[in-house]
């Protein structure tokens, strides 16, 4: 940390005007950005806004960088923002292929998730967060147990990170689990310096009855915090919502007053009529998680709709178990590609309104507008570089363009969380990546090494 | 070139059987697979099995290699065929984005076609195979103009490659054009010691009406050549076909014969009810391409029920204006989530059969069949080592789910032609990535610049 100007590359604010400086400065003074415009002079002064608008911020008088990052043939943006994820299944990545899903869930992800220890999740969600780290992504919504092992690898990452201990009511658990989710949000919300917070997770309406979900949001009222859910994942749950109550998930949750607390609902792929209204009048976020979404065979969802309708749709890459990797820049292009080979209009969901989702939005859905998700002055600094002059990227005709339908996670040089280079040129500069590696792999041959359902 | 053991690896052979050799080993003489199995004793003899079944290949007694390539902690398999690409088209990445199809192709991507030289070609075809070595392609099905400069590039590259001369009976050019086609392919075809290859390239039904399509027919009989072809790509040309005829593109064709002769089809997005059989029966190989399929608008290919039906499908990125990129690696993986999500079954084109339309069906879409495409001995050396030690593929479950679904292009640590190393470690042997960037990037900008549409 400390006083860093970024300068000379291609800066993609990701802001409201979508304003791109080529080139551009970034200046960064502890955790903050403190400018954002067309080059600096040397002197600190600020030139002439040009084409792009004008310059954000003004430099205090004198205000030197103690470090200048070269940033020619690069993309600056602001980290991305992955809103659903489960990090530690990294474990099981590729463990379970090609089934169907209840075969997939029941048979075998359960019976290995109950396999698994804490320090399994500590070490799997370390590695999870070099994947994220590595490939641009500077804060993650996880739901998941064992999530104080979790947060604890989350403070050492220098990540940022909205944490819920997901939630069963129908488990015999499920008042020990609300227990647990408590005490995460007492030990943990606002820690590491405000860059973890926590949600309550109640996990789905198919597995949280009502009377459950009114606890959990006695719980989430009181103590100041949003709630993290799955909403109609799946085709079957949504018919089944139908048929017992004739109402849809979202009629009913609306009527619970589940949407008065703040929501951020992952999925959202099977909407009735007048769900998008309810999602839209009530703020909820949503997490498509374009990827998940079809390996598991559940389709796509119409997130071209849900913005039209005033939602917020964040993305998301669920966990490695249905993925297979967390590759922000993924989910960012299979997202633009999917609503315009669904609707038949290329021009629906554009590289600039792809990469809002990624980013602005990404932020409001983990309850950080204002705090992070664009590059702009008085925001936290968590920004990445790109580079652009590979192969791949080569000629950039299109910023937006090369970001959404070009560059991959690989391209990714540079990861800065609250102004702290976590990852530059190669190296991890939090997290022991051979220790990580090898501790994974020897939880990860000890699970399908064992046979029976004993944790 | 020479003999080259690559050893400790997981070979995923992509043979018929599927097999696996976790670890084994690779052996190659000259421009040949000699052996692949489990690990050879130093010595060179073959131990036994295992589980994956019996070696294939003996080695000549007394086989020393020359070089001996560790594998360990590497994935070793047949190079990636992209089955229909445009490579020049590189130097349109990102230049028309995120519009309606007819304004894409009749406003920006014909009058910036038309300012193409006959150099700007040689130098984006340059560029596209940087890329395509880069992520593991070793072989692919170029269609375009000013091809005798896109074999020249193919020469100096040390790729293997199926070129056509696109060919639009409906423009005044149609005639100059097929007699340039068949120029290439009295020039090209079996050159560069029978990398190249030469195809005729109509380029579709809708811009080449019969009489057309007839001349082209006789020219490829006379010269002993196949047809490479856009099929069924567009809803729109389609319902035109059916309104003007009576009859599907396909049965149009098959009524003309022009399956008698081997075909690529690029594309089929949209077929008809009988389609899928007479594809079947008449042994046309399809050319899908997710990506460009889903980004101008076009859908998804019923892949599963054409693969149901016995027929070959390969796999292409098609030109980088529709893609932006020419990773095979993501088609691969797009290929087999389309698949599940249109579907609604997870279990719809599972890892191992994605694989194979990347490898064993690519190279019969090529008319490779028992050349390339699978790693086995007698067939050519056209193969690439995968890292599966990083972040994003730890750890491996499933080596073949690891290909599909967490490998990306750029995880490629080596890629061999025909016994030659193309790329290893970083570092293009054949190609001088900075000149062709630069060059690239200067031509680019120059098309960017000039307004009117003369050539």
């Amino acid at each position: 940390m400390g006083r860093i100007l970024i300068t000379g590359g291609t800066v993609i604010t990701a802001d409201e005007e979508g304003r791109v400086f080529a080139p551009g400065d970034v200046a960064v003074d502890g955790e903050v950005i403190v400018y954002v415009g067309p080059p600096l002079a040397r002197e600190g002064a600020v030139e002439d806004a040009g084409a792009a608008g004008p310059a954000s911020g003004t430099l205090p008088a004198g205000w030197r960088p103690e470090r200048i990052i070269a940033a020619q043939g690069r993309l600056v943006l602001p980290g991305l923002i992955n809103a659903h994820t489960h990090a530690a299944m990294t474990l099981l990545r590729g463990y379970a292929e090609d089934l169907p899903l209840m075969v997939w869930l029941q048979e075998k992800i359960f019976p290995a998730e109950a396999r698994l220890t804490e320090e399994d999740i500590y070490w799997g969600t370390l590695l999870a967060q070099l994947e994220m780290i590595r490939s641009g992504t500077t804060a993650f919504a996880d739901m998941y147990f064992g999530m104080a092992m979790v947060a604890r690898a989350v403070e050492e990452s220098g990540l940022r990170a909205s944490l819920a201990r997901g939630l069963i009511g129908i488990s015999s658990e499920g008042e020990r689990a609300l227990e647990e989710a408590v005490s995460l949000v007492r030990s943990w919300h606002g820690a590491a310096g405000g860059r973890i917070r926590c949600l309550l997770g109640p996990h789905a309406p198919y597995t949280c009855p009502p009377a459950y979900l009114k606890k959990v949001m006695a719980e989430a009222s009181k103590l100041g915090v949003g709630l993290h859910i799955h909403l109609a994942e799946t085709r079957e749950e949504c018919e089944e919502s139908r048929k017992s109550t004739g109402k849809s998930q979202i009629e009913n949750l609306e009527e619970l007053g589940f949407f008065e607390l703040p929501v951020l609902a992952a999925h959202c792929v099977h909407l009735e009529p007048g769900d998008r209204e309810i999602l839209a009048r009530r703020g909820v976020a949503v997490a498509h998680n374009p990827t998940s979404n079809l390996k598991l065979g559940n389709g796509i969802a119409p997130v071209a709709e849900l913005l039209e309708a005033g939602v917020t749709v964040a993305l998301g890459t669920d966990g490695a178990a249905s993925n297979n990797d967390l590759d922000l820049f993924e989910e960012l292009r299979l997202a633009a590609l999917l609503q315009k080979g669904r609707t038949g209009d290329p021009a629906a969901l554009p590289a600039a309104q792809a990469v809002s989702l990624a980013t602005r939005m990404g932020a409001q859905a983990l309850g950080l507008a204002g705090v992070v998700g664009e590059l702009a002055p008085g925001r936290q600094a968590d920004l990445i570089l790109v580079r652009a002059d590979s192969p791949r990227l080569t000629p950039v005709h299109d910023p937006l363009a090369a970001v959404v339908y070009a560059a991959h996670g690989d391209d990714v040089e540079l990861t800065m969380v609250a102004g702290r280079v976590l990852y530059e040129g190669g190296r991890f500069l939090t997290l022991d990546e051979e220790r990580i590696r090898r501790e994974v792999e020897r939880r990860a041959a000890r699970l399908r090494g064992l046979e029976g359902p004993a944790r």
